[in-house]
């Protein structure tokens, strides 16, 4: 397959999608633009083990406990991690990804990573287009 | 590297960005939770040479006019394609992807793609939290 095939795939995909699909594909995607989701998934992953709220809020520098409540929430409905609660006084409540979420790193890393490296870049055009 | 230090990598660089490289970074990830950018951008990248402003709407199926024109001028913007006006009378205008937005391309539609084909297991996933 060559490159302009797998372009074309990702035609045909856009292409293919429901109405419904295509609103679920952009809500994953517009996630990531969400710093805290993506640093949080990275804190379990690294971790490799279930982590407490408390631990993960160290790790994840800087998130509010608000912001992390919320985050840890939306990544549970979606399915990228999990909550377990253990009957203990006070209760213990753990988090820890899936293999959703492992798999959905897996696919994202490589292009966050890149887009950072990049931001000279994407600095340099802005300023070349907005000077002209 | 194994697996977690491929994620401790994110973690660290996730840390390590200003506020303004970080606002940017996330800015390049929300563009592409823009289905039009993304499907233009590879309409561009499939064909491989430059394409007039109707060529282009002909192959992002469903797009209107104004969001091309948008979508077009953003990613010229940020330096992923580039618009070139010949002086013709009526002056022709032709888009072409770049080498920063082939790369794009590359790194972000392995991503793409793979969220498309989970959409049943994130809808299964949310069905399943909000019937809890």
């Amino acid at each position: 397959m060559d490159k302009s095939q797998v372009f074309a795939a990702a035609i045909d995909l856009c292409d293919s999608l429901t109405e419904e699909e295509d609103a679920l594909t952009r809500d994953m995607v517009t996630r990531l633009a969400d710093k805290w989701s993506l640093w949080t998934m990275s804190v379990l992953a690294a971790t490799g083990a279930p982590l407490r709220f408390s631990r993960v809020m160290e790790q994840v520098e800087g998130v509010s406990q608000k912001s992390l409540t919320k985050t840890l929430r939306q990544l549970e409905r979606d399915g990228l991690i999990t909550r377990k609660i253990f009957a203990e006084v006070p209760p213990r409540v753990e988090y820890s990804i899936t293999a959703l979420g492992l798999e959905m790193l897996r696919h994202v890393e490589p292009f966050y990573l890149w887009v950072a490296k990049n931001v000279a870049n994407f600095q340099t055009a802005r300023a070349d287009f907005d000077g002209r």
